[in-house]
C-alpha cells in the first residue's frame, strides 16, 4: 500500500533520489565500487561535495557574495555552540519561538551574555511574537524561522545592525527569501535537503575572526571554510543524498516553483482545518507555517475514529508532537499535493461519520 | 571488471551488507518507507540503535561492565577535544605516534597541560616508542592504536593508573585486546564498522562527571549515555550500515575469527614486502599493522610498470599517504585475502618483468 509520509523529520524525500541513493551504494557513477567505501578525496566524490555546495548557494542566490556552504555534521545542535563559539564575545540576543530557540539560548548562555528579545512561552509557542526591541550593542541576533513543533513561521524577519544567525532546519529552500540579510544560516538537512547526518552551514566570512577565544578546529567555521567542509572526513552518504535533493530541486524549477507547491499544499490543509467544524489549527493564523500544520481534535472523543480512518488511508507520520498533542502535518518539499488531498477527504470522512 | 579495495578510509564493506543497505535506502523492514525517510523516535529505527550498541559492547566483550557505547557525529576529530572537554582538569599524559596522535594533542592543549610522554617523530612515525614514564599526577592517557597513515600498530599498551583513552579508528573489531583496560575507546566508522558519518564512543561511565567546567551539550558525554545516543536526530543510515557490519562479524564468528583472517592477509603481504628485492617496508617489523602495510620500492624507476600492472589487476587505493610515498595496503575485516593474493601476484610480476 502506498503510503503518505507526513513525518516531521527524517522525512519524505524525492522517489527519483531514493532510487538513485539505492544504485549509488551498490556502485556509484560506474566505478564498480560503492559510494561509501571510497575515499571522500578520490575525484568522484569531490565533485559530490562541490555539487552540492554550489547547489545551496545557487538555490539560496549567494554565490559570489562572500558566502561559503558548508556541510558538517553534529545537527542543527552543535550549531548551537558553534555559532556562541564563532561569533559571541560579549552579548547576543536571541528570539525564543519554541523547543528549539530555547535550546541555541541554553547552550549559548554557556559563552556570553544573552538578552531574550522576546517569547511566545506564553501560549505555548502558538505564536511569533513581534514588534520587540532588538539591543544594539550587540554580537549577534539570533532566530529560528520555523517551528516544526509548533506550526509557525516568521513571515517578516526583523532589520538588525549585527549580524543576523536563523536556524532555517525545518523551512530551508521552502519559500523565497532575501538571504543575503542573513550573516549565517544552518539547517540539519534531514527536512527539505537529504538524510540525517549533515548540517548545510552557509556563512558570510565576513563575520567569522572577530572573537578572542580559542576554538577548537572541528568547532571553528574558518577552518571547515578553509579546507571547503573537507577538514576531516565528511558524513559521504548524507552529503550525496542531499546533492541529489538539490539538484532535484533545481530541475523542477527551484525555489520559486516550490514555493507555490508548498502555498497550494498549505492552502489546501488549512482550509480544511477551518472549515471542518470537528477540527482547529494550533497556530495563530498570521503565523501558520506551511511546512508543519498543528491542529486538534475540537473533541477528542473522535480521536480513535480518526486514528482508524488515517491508517486505513496510508496516512504516517500524523500524529503531533507531545508538547502539543493532536496532530502535526509536515508537508516538506517532497510531498505531493495528493497525499495532503488525501488527509483531507479522511478529515471529511470523519466528519461524515461523527 | 572486479575491484581490489585497498582503500584506506571509507573502505571495504562487505557486499551482503552494502546490498541490504541499498534495499533498505528503497523499503526498509518491508514497511513500504525508506529507512532515510522515518523518524529516529520510530520503533523501526530505535531497534537499529539499540541492536548496534548492544553488538558493539558484545564484540569487546564490555556488557554488563559500567560502560555505554554511544554512535556520535563529527568523526574522531571531534573526540579530540571532547576528551578533553570531559576529562581534562589539569593535565593529561599522550603518546605521539602519527598524524592523529598529533592533531588529538592540538586540540587537547586548549583545555589544560599536555604531557609528549613520547614520540616517534624523530623517525617519520616508522615505528611505536616503548618504554617511556607516565607521569602519575594525570587525568587520564591518551593513545592511538593503530596508524593508519604509517602502518603501525601498539601491541603491547602501558599500565597506567589513571583512565586510559584510546583513538581505535582504524582497527577496532580487527584484533582480541582485553577492553576492559580501557575507559574510553572511540572509532571513526569508515574502517572495520560502517560509513563515514558516525562514530562509536565506548565510555566507562564511572570517569566521567569530575571536571568544573561547563560542558556543551553535544559535547557532553553524558547527555549522549543518558539519551542513548538519541539526545539529537542519529546519522541514521550510518548507523545502520554499522549495526550491519557488527552483525557480519558475529555471524562469521567474531572478532576471534576475524583476527585470524587478518593475521593470514599481513603474512601474506608483509612475506612478499620482505622477499621481493624490489619492495622494502617502511614501518619497523616490531610494530607492523595488519590493517595497513606501508611498503616502498627499492628503484623508483620501477613506479610507472608497477602501477600499470597494479591497474590492470584492478587494485583500487594502493597509493601511500604523501607523508610516506609509496604504496599501502590497507586490509580492513571486509577485504578478502584473495585480494591480497592479487597484489602479491603483481608484485611478482614486477619482478618477472624487472
Amino acid at each position: 500500500m502506498k503510503k503518505h509520509n507526513f513525518s516531521a523529520g527524517p522525512c519524505i524525500l524525492p522517489q527519483e533520489v531514493l532510487k538513485k541513493a539505492s544504485d549509488a551504494i551498490l556502485n556509484f557513477n560506474g566505478i564498480d565500487l560503492s559510494l561509501i567505501e571510497i575515499s571522500h578525496r578520490s575525484k568522484d566524490f569531490i565533485a559530490v561535495m562541490d555539487k552540492a555546495q554550489e547547489l545551496a548557494l545557487e538555490h539560496l542566490g549567494l554565490q559570489n557574495k562572500g558566502y561559503k556552504a558548508l556541510f558538517l555534521q553534529g545537527g542543527a545542535s552543535t550549531q548551537f555552540l558553534n555559532v556562541a563559539y564563532n561569533l559571541l564575545n560579549k552579548k547576543a540576543a536571541y528570539l525564543n519561538t519554541g523547543t528549539w530557540s530555547t535550546k541555541a539560548i541554553k547552550e549559548a548562555k554557556l559563552f556570553g551574555e544573552i538578552v531574550e528579545v522576546a517569547s511566545s512561552k506564553d501560549a505555548n509557542f502558538n505564536y511569533i511574537p513581534k514588534g520587540y526591541a532588538i539591543p544594539s550593542d550587540i554580537d549577534y541576533f539570533h532566530c529560528t524561522s520555523n517551528n516544526t513543533i509548533f506550526g509557525t513561521q516568521i513571515k517578516d524577519f526583523p532589520k538588525v545592525s549585527a549580524p543576523l544567525v536563523c536556524d532555517m532546519s525545518s523551512d530551508i529552500f521552502s519559500r523565497q527569501l532575501d538571504f543575503s540579510k542573513f550573516d549565517i544560516i544552518y539547517a540539519g538537512a534531514q527536512k527539505n535537503m537529504g538524510p540525517a547526518g549533515t548540517t548545510l552551514v552557509v556563512i558570510k566570512e565576513e563575520v567569522l575572526g572577530k572573537v578572542d577565544r580559542a576554538i577548537p578546529s572541528m568547532l571553528d567555521y574558518r577552518v571547515h571554510a578553509e579546507k571547503d567542509s573537507m577538514f576531516n572526513t565528511p558524513p559521504v552518504f548524507a552529503v550525496y543524498v542531499s546533492m541529489l535533493t538539490l539538484q532535484w530541486l533545481k530541475d523542477l524549477g527551484g525555489i520559486t516553483e516550490i514555493e507555490k507547491r508548498n502555498n497550494a499544499k498549505a492552502e489546501l490543509i488549512y482550509s480544511e482545518i477551518d472549515r471542518n467544524p470537528l477540527f482547529k489549527g494550533f497556530a495563530a493564523k498570521e503565523d501558520r507555517s506551511p511546512m508543519n500544520a498543528t491542529f486538534n481534535l475540537v473533541d477528542e472523543a473522535h480521536k480513535d475514529t480518526f486514528d482508524a480512518l488515517a491508517k486505513e488511508a496510508g496516512l504516517n507520520g500524523i500524529n503531533g508532537h507531545r508538547s502539543v498533542g493532536g496532530y502535526r502535518a509536515s508537508m516538506y518539499n517532497a510531498l505531493p499535493i495528493e497525499s495532503v488531498q488525501v488527509l483531507v477527504d479522511a478529515m471529511q470522512e470523519l466528519e461524515r461519520k461523527a
